[in-house]
């Protein structure tokens, strides 16, 4: 029989298994492209009628990160340089 | 002075720290939109003539995943599904 003096730890027997439990940025998350724009919207579809533009040809993002979305402000080039990436606008001409 | 019997497991005092090393897919690849469509090229930019188009309204895709980039061809609807994501296509309509 063991006796154990107060103060003394007690022999572990079997060391208890531990588990490091570790979530990743949930893949459907990080997968998202568009991460602000109208997220309460099932789908964002935007209506573009060419021939009430001003401008002969006008610039429409792609990236999901133009402030003035659905129209490009350039913000492209800044996810580009960040991530490597290398999407770009749709122009769109009158004619 | 404590004696232990052989056999004994020895109290461990303090536990080796122990440190997982945990990487995520690399953070600037996960944030690529464009994940296949012309890698080549620093910039995807496509042009649309509005008064070219036989249809009246024609989807131009800005989810990346459509086979017939630039235009949608629906896959958006894939990518939403998977993800959780709420893109769609920019409608270009000629008037
Ligand atoms: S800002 Fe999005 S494509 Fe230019
Ligand atoms: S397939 Fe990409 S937006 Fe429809």
């Amino acid at each position: 029989m063991n006796m154990v003096k107060a103060g003394t730890l007690l022999p572990s027997r079997a060391a208890p298994a531990r588990f490091v439990v570790v979530r990743a940025e949930a893949p459907a998350q990080a997968a998202h492209i568009n991460k602000t724009i109208k997220k309460e919207e099932a789908k964002v579809v935007d209506v573009c009628v060419a021939t009430a533009q001003e401008q002969k040809q006008v610039p429409y993002c792609r990236c999901w990160k133009s402030s003035t979305f659905p129209l490009c402000d350039a913000t492209h080039a800044q996810h580009n340089k960040e991530t490597g990436d290398n999407v770009g606008p749709l122009l769109v001409k009158k004619e």
